[in-house]
């Protein structure tokens, strides 16, 4: 993983700009008709451009053979070894909702269930209620009064989707290693929350009192009158990237969840109203004279690769390409394309695929012998194959931001 | 190497067939005449097809630069680091001769050697002996009603080849630290076994106790009237494959060692009258339904590469790749085709070079450009060089048996 202790010796002052611009799952599988992958089928003229300016290299997000999910997908993006780091469940769905996680939260994910007369659970998901009902019931036990347990501790409550939602308890001095609720059966009551250390049985009473309140507030629904509290975790305590990198980072993303996984860095989320990738474009030249690092979020290229729909994703992609214009009229002297994990939409999942990468730097960049920006275009690039956390040395590097090591 | 705790995490149950072919030393050199490696020269038109279906690489089996012998080129080729896991020579002497090495076991490397009139070594192999007159006098020792030192303990004695022999002494509770025998010249006598730490006193008490009374039983012999032991070893205890990997592994070769060592990871050793490479793939068939997991080892390619002879190893190879047909009759999910390391003829020996490997799995594979299984393909593969601890990992995955890593 990135070396923060010598990358921290070496980090000096520029005034150069990185882009990293992240297309989500895009690496795929070669389709059957012409053996090409969506990304090589794809008409991307001005990333071809880049690629034979630039040069190729092919990453391993998390690992070689290991399929990612996005939190350690992004992690290992960011440097940050996703096998040493870990984002706790409870915090991903909070950060999911663009729930602002801060550093004296303990988040949890939260089902209603279904409860009978015993209380014994009859329906762990509560028959599937619909977004709408669970924002009702969570607007209900918020109206309640009970969100201010004792003084300096606030409970947050925010749907999430079907019977999910999401509680977040901030206080001071909290720690989050607690048992599930979640008996993982029917026929079974909850569990009360047991604390795994010492230092969470404050945060276990707290939550069990909590849940305990909130039960009798939506006793009398139906089908949810019960919940379940899954995946207790602490805000991850990840360095920051002004410390380690030196750099001011500013997230730029449609959804919530990435500008938030972005912040567990240190990234500033930037507030926006775009949708499309040239509108997110429009977003950093707004704010570019602020940062020195733009993380930049392409959602649609795994959604599409998760619907197995080969051609959709290959067009995303080709917007993507329409749009890179735009984004050069910035002039960033370092930019990395690559994505966060593959998703071929012949497998209609994440997958392990190493994922290409494309690095452009007019001023320091070896060009190699890639002409084009695809995945075999890649497997034989100038950076040859790596893993993720290595991304961001070699992008300090060639934005001027590492002094020499060692005379 | 393999991440054990990981994978262990992550490992799901699959249908799914993994066969893990190894051409023993298959990776070479370039000859003058035409600038082709034995694989590059030979005619495989099954593997080239199957390269062009599937894709390419080349591994390390020890580390970059490192000449690996055969016990830890296949722990590499297993995902055990060879580094961190090691097995020790008498262990490996044992394994080698198909001893079916238990974990009560404490193995040494014998070599019979000649003393004069007051117990000086004069000859270190004596004389080198003939591997009938070892097994003449391994016969006698074990004749000779020595070999239960104590309750609970027996002593195992077999020949290996020429002067050296291979001693296991079985016994609850035994360890193996202990020094050699040898003085490593002659005009000395043979050295006591010394224990390193107190847990071995026990092994080195027993083990000087039995070195004396065999000795005495081959007083008389010339040449080969006395012994020296090396290389004590106690079993290792390596995770199994059922434990890490969750596969149910077959272990199919013509020679016992490649058994033996496959056994240490926890393989079934398939016992077999199998003779060509056709045949142990016949053999593999036979079990096909009871198996998730085929190492299955073809032994000549190394022997013809260590004889120094460029045709003869090409000719395995096709043979080989002539049987390749027999093999995918079987229908395997994935297929990996590798060697433990180089055996260049023109070097004679074992080398460092690294060792193409062919990735071939219908449902998950990334094709990538290459058409021919040859060392200079596989060096522009999709996979890129990787260490071989990584093969198994990358086999899992294809395989289906790996869920993703974090959501």
């Amino acid at each position: 993983m990135a070396n923060f202790q010598l990358l921290k010796d070496l980090v000096q002052p520029a005034k150069t700009k990185i882009v990293m611009l992240i297309m989500d799952g895009v690496g795929g599988l070669p389709r059957a008709s012409d053996d090409l992958t969506e990304l090589e089928a794809a008409g991307t003229p001005n990333m071809d451009r880049l690629a034979v300016e630039g040069c190729l290299g092919q990453q391993h997000p998390v690992d070689i053979g290991i399929t990612g999910g996005s939190g350690p997908g992004h992690l290992g993006l960011f440097g940050y070894d996703p096998l040493v780091y870990e984002i706790g469940r409870g915090v991903l769905e909070a950060v999911g909702i663009g729930f602002a996680v801060t550093d004296m939260d303990v988040c949890a994910r939260g089902n209603f269930c279904t409860l009978d007369g015993d209380g014994l659970i009859t329906d762990r998901r509560a028959g599937r209620i619909p977004t709408e009902k669970c924002a009702e019931l969570v607007k209900k036990i918020n109206a309640a009064g009970i969100n201010h347990p004792e003084p300096g501790v606030e409970m947050f409550v925010e749907p999430v989707q079907d019977y999910r939602f999401v509680v977040v308890m901030r206080g001071e001095g909290l720690s989050g290693n607690l048992s599930e609720t979640d008996p993982q059966r029917t026929g079974a009551a909850p569990l009360p929350v047991v604390a795994q250390d010492r230092a969470s049985e404050r945060a276990a009473r707290l939550y069990n009192d909590w849940i305990a309140k909130a039960t009798a507030v939506i006793r009398g629904e139906k089908p949810a009158n019960g919940m379940t509290l899954r995946g207790f975790a602490k805000y991850p305590d990840l360095p920051k990237y002004k410390d380690v990198y030196g750099l001011r980072a500013a997230a730029i993303a449609v959804y919530p969840m990435y500008r938030g996984l972005a912040s567990l860095v240190g990234m500033d989320r930037i507030e926006h109203h775009a949708h499309t990738v040239e509108e997110e474009f429009e977003v950093a030249g707004r704010v570019w004279n602020d940062y020195d690092f733009f993380f930049i979020h392409v959602k649609y290229t795994d959604s599409r690769g998760e619907d197995g729909n080969f051609d959709a994703k290959m067009k995303v992609i080709e917007e993507v390409d329409a749009a890179i214009p735009k984004l050069m009229e910035l002039k960033p002297d370092v930019l990395i394309i690559t994505g966060d994990h593959s998703t071929p939409s012949q497998l209609k999942a994440h997958s392990w695929h190493p994922v290409p990468l494309l690095l452009w730097a007019p001023a320091t960049v070896r060009r190699d012998r890639s002409v084009v920006f695809g995945e075999r275009e890649a497997s034989t690039g100038g950076l040859g194959t790596f893993r993720a956390t290595d991304i961001m040395t070699l992008a300090l590097a060639h934005a001027g931001r590492l002094a020499k090591f060692g005379a």
